[in-house]
């Protein structure tokens, strides 16, 4: 269980790329490596912005894909070919004067241990392999790439008391 | 439970299109971002149109998929870069004479919600947000993309007796 | 249940294209339309048509994929544009000098219908319109494009008692 | 079950291409053949040939997607056109110099019979054809392109007690 005190820490949401907002499938053969973003993923994360959050994504690899849809969404950072995920996570606090817990990371491989371990709120997409589950706050309904991303904005936005102004808006 | 009287009003089913005419997912990396649509989606909207009924798309975003395929089906409007949805279904409900109550709406997400709260018949698909479920009269078995929109045009021409006439063309 | 002499009758397998041999899902914003074809689909016709089966595609669109597809696995005969399927299996029949019941149908939709109703075997895939159920003979349990007709084939060559023979060839 | 002494003699794992690096499905109509690879697949893979094992894919067919992924990766050998598997096994054990016993084998169609027989440890994706069930050791939980290969990579690094280094490394 999540205190309401943790979700109200977090400043910063943290996701890992391929897996997390992919379900983790690069297509080869097309003009250039194939991937897909969850549209619904990239909306919440907006709405997650709006309501004053900042949103970073980090991945070990780099592509034209990434930066093309983290540029579409106007996310805070995009951090790439992060081999080593918990230097780029030091980095990011200093960058951005974050402590740990300020930050929410979304992650699905052992890669992305170090800092699960270290930030306030970890989660692990449904399809992550089975190491995440010693240091994952909780895992999300929806594999990666399938609306995870909705999934944690939503409960993120609810445990921080923001959800219902959102929703307002839409309750006309 | 829809009743047969408001089946009998619609005349008019707006979809929103990406995670309902797809599943949500948007292709980056290919000549043009790449979405899959459902021919079968498409098959029964051509019936339903075929039995009378006016068929339009409603997206917040814009994209050459979108164009494409409607132009393909002959679809009756194309509306898209809809950020607010609300307001597009007044112009809509003006240019083409019709109350709320002839309106079926097909959505997936909160930006979904005003609309759907004032439409005759509103339907989630089966991976909308939870938040739908206030105004849905129903979810789709089938998740977006892969034949929701059929499944509610069959649903649709059930409900208001045409059905059985469409079969009758296939039980030769 | 299907008996042994109904299997034994089959000289021609019969296969819709959309929804049957992909998952009914065509891309849009590539090059061409996209679509997805099953390699072990593939891989089985072809052990059926080695077993002395032919092989028809019959499809109410027309595709660049489709042809690609069909001249890879070298099957019997695409007919593409097939919008009255019921007439094109009367010239099929003609053409091939065949019966009805020599013919094994592999559909998804309503369009299917006719030829459903009258061919040796009708299968419907996982994920065909509930209407398929009146005349199909069984339905398959993977959904279309995801190895629907390589488990047919299996069916099929076990039916006619062809199966272990070719098992055989790879259980050296 | 398999012994932990079965587990120490791997020293090369071998996998099909099609079926299980990939879900079997091949798009037609973008630049070149279409194929989705598993960046979780390759990480893991990548994890085994760190500590210390061989990889190489064996495909009846060919593609630019496999030589593309394989190069990405850097895996020991790529073998197409293999249309009989046997053969190609035969010579994969002169050129390395391995024993049968030696060799952990992913597969997913009858075709991979023969070398599943004699290899030391034989693996069957969950989507395999219900044949493989004869020769294979287990089942993946995972489908064909969907993490399958991964998921083989951790029981056979934890069967050869070498997971707990690996994952030590993640653990700070």
């Amino acid at each position: 269980m999540i205190s309401s005190d943790n979700w109200q820490k977090i400043k910063l949401v943290i996701c890992d790329i391929d897996g997390v907002l992919t379900d983790g499938r690069v297509g080869y053969g097309a003009e250039d490596f194939l991937k897909f973003f969850h549209y619904r993923d990239g909306h919440w994360l907006k709405l997650a912005m709006r309501a004053g959050m900042m949103v970073g994504w980090l991945s070990g690899r780099k592509s034209r894909a990434n930066t093309l849809r983290a540029s579409e969404l106007g996310i805070t950072f995009l951090k790439e070919n992060c081999t080593d995920k918990l230097s780029s996570f030091e980095e990011i606090l200093k960058e951005y004067r974050l402590l740990p817990e300020e930050c929410l990371y979304i992650g699905d491989d052992v890669i992305d241990l170090p800092v699960m371990r270290r930030c306030g709120i970890a989660v692990a997409v449904a399809d992550a392999v089975p190491e995440l589950d010693e240091v994952a706050d909780f895992r999300t309904a929806a594999p990666g790439g399938h609306g995870a991303v909705c999934e944690v904005m939503h409960k993120l936005l609810a445990g921080q008391g923001k959800l219902d102004e959102i929703l307002e808006r839409y309750r006309r």
